[in-house]
């Protein structure tokens, strides 16, 4: 086909990838060029436009490396994380939702003792003593794998120090749900904190007026076979950034009470010198066989 | 807002960024969003084909350097280019349309005289002979700018020889029209040639069956204050791929007659030995009022 304008190009463009072997690699392709000729369309939008999107994605590339992803992070404050996330993982109401993975977690983190483990590890920040369940409509959990990651009290994560290694994992750990389905540990409160900043994402940030905090929260995996695996977070209820997330990923149901008490007696029977908090928490998890017709 | 779902996430989305001061990009972001979105609901995109989504574009971006400009080739290839530049050059029959400029041109190149110079610069290659002349709906256009520039016999341009510099060009230069809009010179006569596809796009070639080829051309750019820049491409007519243009961007009227000669006299008046090829070409710029007001 010669002569094409800006409305017959994409059925020529379309009709060309018709052989595509993979039919779900196809549906994908044609649904993108869809959409992005309708957006370039839509726009009108201009040569000098395109170029600096061009330029945009190629700076995004250019600042991923193997412990920097910006277009995950470009991905979450566009809000499609969390929309691929939320199609992905409709559950009953009674099972823990689902939210964004984030760019933060690292397979083989330490397993730790089902109790009186410290998490913190010797990062400093306000005491937090977490008791968990997991448990499913039929009861209690046992033997769950509970794979739970935070940020520190400056708002990072221990793999953004440039010289990080899994043996100095801190602030991040595996639990073994008990017969009871529980888990309990210390670590720190954790505190709101921002995204990176620094790179295309922070650009986007500033230039739509946007800012780039995320409601204090921790992150849970629990894997158990038999059950759809959760992956969620527990936000800090009372956070200032609750309603406006830079990643959206806030779910009403995943917000945790964290409860301040004065210095004294922790659950764990030891005593703090200084104000701590307490946080009590129920995990529900959904059967596979369950989730597999939902 | 809390517990957003598939469905309601692209409104918050919106109304976050409505306080982005440039307007423009208010309305380019708003629009991409939109589309972004639909096509994750559309496709139902997964968890698993979004990650790859990311790192294809990681890829792509990871591709691009000063000499190479991978983001450039995939919206050549997806049409969007070609859409964008129709959009953006709508003009009258008589003028000559506008087509992809490519990544290959370059600023600064020589420039040579208006009549007898050798653009190929010993590039070897069966011999070409273009005669062109550059008019207007007023009459011959005198004193014009053409930028020119064409892959050698084996599908490169200059720029893409990793040591190469500005004064080693071949294959490209620039010519002013005499007083009666006419330029002429030697060159080699161009063949069709694969965009380059030891990359992402060369993946997503194979993937959706598609050959990377463009029908041979040369790319010419004409400037003159007072009319319409026009970047457009000289096609070869009966080139195989004219109707299959990898990058989408042949224009029948942008296609033009090279006559094959047997060895003999060519239009200079030198004899040559082996056979020749000529091009006789006009081009018709679009005067700058019209083009405002079209």
């Amino acid at each position: 086909m010669r002569d094409l304008n800006e409305f017959t190009i994409t059925a020529e463009v379309l009709r060309r990838i018709e052989n595509t072997p993979d039919p779900r690699l196809h549906e994908i392709l044609a649904s993108a060029i869809r959409h992005l000729h309708d957006f370039a369309r839509e726009t009108k939008l201009t040569e000098a436009e395109w170029m600096e999107g061009i330029k945009f994605l190629t700076r995004t590339g250019h600042m991923c490396s193997d412990v920097r992803q910006e277009f995950v992070l470009l991905s979450d404050t566009l809000g499609l994380s969390m929309l691929v996330v939320a199609q992905n993982h409709s559950r009953p109401a009674e099972a823990t939702e689902q939210t964004v993975f984030g760019p933060f977690h690292v397979e083989g983190a330490p397993v730790l003792a089902t109790h009186g483990s410290n998490l913190a590890r010797g990062v400093e920040g306000e005491p937090l003593f977490v008791r968990a369940e997991v448990v499913s409509p039929d009861g209690p959990v046992a033997d769950a794998v509970v794979d739970v990651w935070q940020a520190d009290a400056e708002g990072f994560y221990d793999v953004q120090s440039p010289d990080w290694s899994l043996d100095e994992a801190a602030l991040r750990g595996v639990f073994h749900t008990d017969a009871a389905g529980r888990f309990s540990f210390r670590s720190i409160l954790p505190k709101s904190y921002p995204i990176p900043s620094d790179g295309t994402v922070g650009e986007m940030l500033d230039a739509t007026r946007l800012h780039p905090m995320r409601p204090a929260h921790m992150h849970y995996r629990i894997a158990k076979p038999g059950f759809d695996p959760l992956i969620t977070h527990v936000f800090v209820d009372g956070d200032e950034y609750l309603d406006s997330d830079s990643v959206f990923g806030v779910r009403g149901s995943c917000v945790g009470q964290f409860v301040r008490h004065e210095p004294g007696v922790a659950p764990t029977g030891e005593t703090v010198e200084v104000p701590f908090h307490t946080l009590d928490y129920r995990f529900v998890l959904h059967p596979r066989d369950q989730a597999a017709n939902s």
